[in-house]
């Protein structure tokens, strides 16, 4: 197939805009070819410099057009449901930026959905695992040579947060990515959560607790530290260390240009999100293209979406009480074995 | 004062012969002139090559002589609070190496014989506090130009374990000296010990569950984690992240020369804590002899050894348990505030 | 303009193979239309995964097919002048791998031919200048918080070099991106080279003095030394060291996951060119290709081109006589300044 | 011999002052004795805190009292040759700061003096063999693991110098570090040197031209480029980087705690020689006074000192000319091999 695939963008905000530019100008074998957002302004300034793309108000609109082959969802989390049900009414690729919906309920509708339909449609927007950084050391602990992996103390600091961010979002919109990542790296489902509670810096906003240290174990016994914190001022830094039977390996070092001057040795810190994983964004929705092309799904699945949406709940709950929250999975079903 | 202060070495094992040799060729002001073990032979085999030095069974015996200024007490934990009370009896300076004894209510013997000299006589071995990394993230620390001091993540690991290094000894040898260095950086006693207990490596011997992970918090919340893993085989580690307000600091890296070779960039791990700490062992000493020789105690006193023992006994029932053991210690006195 | 840019790739060995592949699943706003190659079998080995494009066996043939909107032309040096002229007289955008000729004199007629044109059509395959690191360097330099540039230290190793790399292609094929970023970073054109030739290494095969170490100096007089170490055996390794007036900037590093095992603590060497900088030809390419629908040049033009020929060519004559020899260029032509 | 070595420090200088320090509060097996300077207010104010230490105006006087055993040389260079002879007369063991003498004839001289001793008795005081790092590097080298060594690129840079720092002393004094690590880690002669003048910091002050670029081989053909740059500003670094046939090794990195704060990654810059060297000096002294009690020289010796004041003077010759200078030395006698 030499044409391009279609692809509607759902949704037309940061996140959204950032999926337009990449389609655009990064990726191969895809084009945008709608924008839908229900601001109708936001919709037609998204399309307005991509030769060829139409604004919709609505994704029926925009699939009533015969013009989408593929979808990419962008808009908040508790309005992905319908539009993923939607989505696979019209049996079409679907790339849904996290969380696939905000709890396990929904998420598990999604799932029964899905498998109605016989294949995998759905990929979720966990885009660390196309970071290189995690793709190697995902094959160092499943390679074998350093033994069996025992525990991750994994790091994950934003120099601040956008106006309403709350307690929650520490862990539905941070975490969840760290969620996702123990479960790729260990290959095992999480079981319990704990969050701890300590000295809280005085730059969150009130209503944040931050940071926070979550605990998590999984099915064999790995044990898990978390330290989130937001607010960290110094700039953005995701890096994991794995202590492995007889090696520890460590990801997540800025890199770039050492300077010596003023008695000080070092580099620049990472400044954000997009400088850290902007590479593995590229990959991400390159890997879905290609996997839609040949009718597949191209990373992680629904499957990963509703388990990591009940270990978000779970984290909720952990962060309230304090206590350790169990988590509990519906068997897996066999379309995503 | 230009004579050498006359150091009894009670203790002639592993440690006690390092320091043996370590006050004859590197420290200034000081000699070995009594080397007491119960073990005769082991005794006389020390001073051997120490000019000027005789042997003795009991530390007795050496007070006897009236060659001791000063004691240096290297046996095991069990055997240091009636050698304690006997060297407060002799009015003499002594250094003790950890611990100060094995529990709180035998250390508190010792603070209410020590308090009745009416001055400090016991420097407790804790040498972080010497090593030049430590005492440089102490200062940042305190110097507070980072905020606020909000996480510590700590980790210990060595290659591998004596024969009949138990569970207990994992706190009370290995972790103790974390306890040390949260107090130390904090300035703070510490509040709680949980111990979590997870896949362990096949790589440790019956009867000892290792790695471990051991949760901290001090009076002001500062919420710390310890990785503790003794039969980490790749070599020896200790380092500390600190997680301020506006900056985080990380110390322990190895250093030395970097090679590239067969497709490798890097260096060597530190072997062992002899590389890691000999020179912290030396100023410790230095520090403490020079301290003597004015009358005064130069680095941990004894109430650091009592809230350390505190912290070890706590830290067992908690790896026992599973559960959460507060720590409670009693008011200190006077004499070391 | 929404349609691809149709790109005649002639010379279709291993660069040649590597943009083809890069143009078709990696570049955005082009596709191959054409390879071009004097084996045919090559050639339509070549196109067959590639849908839409013919192999052809001159140029002449690929533009008389009215197929060809830019040529990217990876054939070895010394066939570039006659395909840069028949490039030229279409009037095509072009991407010329380095060097844009073997000698200073043919570049010239390169250069004499383009300014008939009147507008720059040459693009030159320096595609340092688009790896981020050099990138950033060159904006340290350029930016002044650190003075005035006084000295490079380039280091040049490769594993090793293919059957029949000469001396002089020390000098041609690796030096040569060392006279080209000496001149990116410095700004000014190379007034001098020498070449030291010291101990060789046993490793190096018959004909070739490995390593050597090349000085250059600039029109103001920056020092410049170059290691150009070609059968280093460790790994590959590109890097500079600039000393400025009150600052040192270290580029070139490698990087990815740490590991501490077995005594040893590090990472990979970075294995060769392609992983070095594959980014920066992907960037490299697409760079062109935007240029090119916009009519202009994206990179390093013909002046570039034909100013490092001057130093190659002074470069060999250095390396033959051990003295130091001086590099004179003509007037710039207007249609570069 | 359980005495302490009885040590005449001359010339109570900056040096003088560190070197008495060091003996009186760290160095095991001597003490200072006699404090010799011709300022008899500096003589006597080095001595006031030195118990049992004695203020001589000349070293005569000093020997004369009957309480010297051996003698450590801290007076400029200009006046080794005298002291350096006249400690010979009196047998005893010497530690001459660096230079030997300041030209080759009369380092000559000494050398024929100390022949008729018939044995060492002088050790010259590059420090730089006793850092931790220079000695592993000499390790590797030596070990063959890597291969024959090829090049050693060496930098040296100070923030700045005192007053009066002329062009010759960027030779005299901080290029004689590398003469003679380039000597220790070759195991070979230095042959020839030329020195480069490019593009100067506006930071150094009349009369210097810094930076500068020194070139150097060995007999066997090893080639070496030093930087050396004692206006850099930034801070102190020595580093050197060696090729080797299969490997490259770097030392010289600076290390301690590593800090992200405000955008920024990294350490302190090591600010001067005595953070980067104090360690080496402790260890230099000690090594000399341990093998003076034995009757012995420990660490480079007379033929060492004479070796490199040749390369000195060629260096400053270099300097002026521009031109390679070669060096050519006497026969090395046989008390020296």
């Amino acid at each position: 197939m030499t044409d391009n695939l279609r692809v509607a963008v759902v949704g037309a905000g940061r996140m959204g805009a950032d999926h337009i530019e990449r389609i655009h100008s990064r990726i191969v074998g895809a084009r945008v070819s709608a924008v839908v957002d229900i601001d109708a302004e936001r919709a037609r300034s998204a399309v307005a410099q991509i030769p060829g793309a139409q604004a919709y108000s609505t994704p029926a609109e925009a699939y009533a057009s015969g013009t989408v082959d593929a979808v990419l969802l962008a808009t908040p989390g508790f309005l992905h449901e319908d539009a993923l049900l939607e989505a696979l009414e019209q049996d079409l690729p679907i790339l849904c930026e996290k969380p696939l919906t905000p709890d396990a309920e929904s998420s598990w509708r999604v799932i029964e959905a899905e498998q109605k339909l016989g294949r995998q449609r759905i990929q979720v927007g966990f885009m660390r695992r196309f970071d290189a950084d995690y793709a190697k050391l995902g094959k160092i602990i499943s390679g074998g040579d350093l033994g069996e992996l025992l525990m991750l103390h994994c790091r994950h600091r934003n120099p601040g947060t956008p106006e309403g961010f709350t307690n929650e979002m520490l862990i539905n919109d941070s975490v969840v990515h760290e969620f996702d990542v123990v479960r790729f790296l260990t290959g095992e489902e999480i079981t319990s959560v704990q969050v701890r509670l300590g000295k809280a810096s005085r730059n969150a906003p009130e209503g944040q607790h931050d940071p926070q240290q979550v605990l998590l174990e999984t099915a064999s016994g790995v044990l898990i530290d978390v330290e989130i914190f937001v607010n960290a001022q110094f700039g953005y830094e995701v890096a994991t260390q794995a202590s492995l039977e007889s090696g520890i390996v460590d990801i997540g070092a800025d890199h770039g240009p050492v300077t010596r001057t003023a008695g000080r040795v070092g580099g620049d810190v990472t400044p954000g999100f997009e400088e850290r994983f902007g590479d593995a964004y590229d990959r991400e929705i390159q890997s879905w293209i290609d996997a839609a092309r040949r009718g597949e799904v191209g990373g992680p699945n629904a499957w990963d979406g509703y388990a990591t949406a009940a270990c978000c709940e779970a984290g909720v709950r952990a962060q309230a009480s304090g206590e350790k929250v169990a988590i509990e999975l519906n068997e897996k079903p066999e379309l995503y074995r």
